[in-house]
C-alpha cells in the first residue's frame, strides 16, 4: 500500500520525512517516479494527473493539498472517487492573520498613508473606532469563523453571509441571495473567503459593488476567479470603493503589465494569505488516512455537487 | 469655577458641547479667551502657557490631554500642581490596532511584499507560524498590557521589559538596566511604548540595536526622541535590522528631505497611532473632575520625579 505525493517537489522531502518517521506502514512515492501503480491507494496533491482512473486502478482517495478543491475539476474524476479537501490549522491560522493584517490596513486609513509616505506628506486623518466600522465576511466555513473570531476582540460590527443559514454569536448572519443585498448595504469592509465554484465565479462585480456603501472597502483572499477586475477598477475610479486588498488574481503570476501592481488604492500581494504548514498539516491527513483505513468518516471531504 | 480648554480648536468645540451636555456646572472657557483668570480652576491642555502660576492664580490642577506628558516641560511649571495625565481607552484602543497592524505587518513580510508590488514582482516568501515570532514590547503600563492581551491570542512568544518588575499572564517579564540585554538577545520583533523620559531618551540607539537578533524588527509607537534616527539608518543599511515601522519622529513633521520617507525598509505614518476620542475621553476627564472635587485620588496623576 502506498500514497503517491504530486505537488511541490521542495516540500515533499519534508512530507516524505514525516511519513517515514510516524507512518513508515505507509510507502512514500513522489510523482513521476510512482512505482507500481497498483500499490496506490491514496494520493496527496495539488492538481490530479488525467485519467486517474487508467493511471491508479487502486486509487481509493484523493486528498488535494489545499483548502479549495477549484483547480482539480472534479467533474473529470472518477465519480465514486472521495475527495478530501486538507482543513490545515497552519492554514487557518495564516488566513486569520492576514485577515487582520488587510482589515486592520483598511480600517486605518494605510492605503492613504502608504500613499503619503510616497508623495511625503506628514498629515493625519479622522480615526473611526472599530465599533463604527462594520467588517462583513462572505463565507462562513471554518476559516471564515475563525477569521471572524479573530476580528471579534478587536472591536469591529461584524456580520457574515454565506448561501446557507449559519447563526454564530456576535455575528450577524445573513443567507443565500434573497439576503445578500441587505448583507452588502452595510459592509464597510467586505472580506471574501468563498469557495470558488459556479455559483460564486465573478461574484465581486460591479452590481455587487454598487450595492456596498459609497467608499467601502474589499479583501478578498478567496481565488482570484471570484473578482471581474475591470469592475473593481472602475469602482475604484468611480469612487464607489475607496481601495482594496487582494491576495489572489485571475491569472497567478500576475503579467508585469496587469493595472493593479502601480494601483496606488490597491495592495496586492503573492497568494501568501496562508501556506500549508506540513507539520500541522501532516497530522491532519495522517488521521484521515487512519480514518478511511478503520471505515470511519474523514474531515473534509468535499460535497462533489456543491463542490466544497 | 471654569476650565481652560487649550488645544486643538476643531476638537475643542466637540469637548465644549459635551461639558454643556453633561457637566453644565463647570464653566467652559477655550484658550486664548480665558475670561476671569481668576475662575479658571481646572486647565485641560496639550501644552501649558507660560508662567501659568502668575496667569492662572486659582489653578488646582493641570489635565494634559495626551497619556504622555513629555511635551509638558514639567519643569517649568508649579512643583505642587497636580499634573494628570489622560488614560483614555480610545487611545490605549488605538494603540492596540496599530500594534497589531505593525507585528503583523512584520511578522507576514509586508514591506518586502510592498517592495514586491512596486517592482512588479510576484513571489511568496516562507512563512513563520507565530509561535516561534517573539514580539518584545519595552514598557509595561496600561497601553503595553493591552497590547500584550490584543497580541496573545494571534500565538506570538511575548515578553516585556519595563524599568519596575511585572507579572503578566503568558508574558516574560524583564526588569531594570541589568535584565536589559537578556530581553533584547529574544526580540525579533521589538517594540517601544515607552514614556519619555531622561533615562529613556535616545535608548533605541546603535547599542540597542546590536543587542537584538540579527535581522530583527523594530516599531517605535512611543516617541521620535526614544530613536537616533541615523543608527537606525545604519542598522537598516548592515542587515542588522530588518525593517521598521515608525510613528513618531524626532522632528514632526517630518521635513520633506527627511530619509525616512522613501527607504523601502521603513513605513512611516504621522502619530496616528492613537487619537483621543472626546466620547471617550471626555467621561475620563470629567471623573478625575468629579474625584478632584470629592476630595479623592485622580486616575493618571504624573509622578513629577519620574516622568510619567
Amino acid at each position: 500500500m502506498a500514497l503517491l505525493y504530486k505537488a511541490d517537489p521542495v516540500r515533499g522531502q519534508h512530507w516524505q520525512a514525516l511519513f517515514a518517521e510516524h507512518a513508515p506502514d505507509i510507502a512514500w512515492r513522489a510523482w513521476p517516479d510512482i512505482g507500481n501503480p497498483e500499490e496506490v491507494e491514496y494520493l496527496a496533491a495539488w492538481q490530479a494527473p488525467d485519467n486517474v482512473a487508467q493511471r491508479l486502478p487502486n486509487l481509493k482517495v484523493l486528498f488535494a493539498l489545499s483548502a479549495g478543491v477549484d483547480q482539480l475539476d472534479l467533474d473529470n474524476l472518477p465519480p465514486d472517487l472521495p475527495v478530501v479537501r486538507l482543513l490545515d490549522p497552519g492554514i487557518t491560522r495564516g488566513m486569520c492573520e492576514y485577515a487582520s493584517w488587510a482589515v486592520l490596513s483598511l480600517h486605518r486609513d494605510m492605503l492613504r498613508y502608504r500613499q503619503q509616505q510616497v508623495a511625503r506628506c506628514w498629515q493625519a486623518h479622522l480615526l473611526q473606532p472599530a465599533v463604527n466600522r462594520r467588517v462583513g465576511v462572505m463565507g462562513l466555513g471554518t476559516q471564515a469563523q475563525q477569521i471572524l473570531a479573530t476580528l471579534a476582540p478587536l472591536g469591529f460590527a461584524l456580520s457574515g453571509w454565506a448561501r446557507s443559514a449559519h447563526q454564530l454569536p456576535g455575528v450577524d448572519c445573513y443567507a443565500g441571495e434573497q439576503q445578500l443585498p441587505a448583507f452588502l448595504r452595510q459592509c464597510d469592509i467586505l472580506l471574501c473567503v468563498l469557495p470558488l465554484t459556479e455559483q460564486t465565479v465573478g461574484i465581486l462585480d460591479r452590481g455587487l459593488f454598487a450595492q456596498l456603501p459609497r467608499g467601502a472597502a474589499l479583501i478578498n483572499m478567496g481565488r482570484g476567479g471570484h473578482l471581474v477586475e475591470e469592475d473593481l477598477l472602475e469602482a475604484l475610479g468611480s469612487g464607489q470603493l475607496s481601495g482594496a486588498v487582494l491576495d489572489v488574481l485571475q491569472e497567478e503570476p500576475a503579467a508585469p503589465d496587469h493595472p493593479f501592481w502601480e494601483h496606488p488604492q490597491i495592495v496586492l500581494t503573492p497568494h501568501i494569505a496562508a501556506m500549508t504548514q506540513p507539520e500541522s498539516a501532516f497530522r491532519v491527513l495522517l488521521e484521515n488516512i487512519r480514518r478511511h483505513q478503520r471505515g470511519e468518516k474523514m474531515v473534509g471531504e468535499v460535497d462533489r455537487l456543491r463542490g466544497y
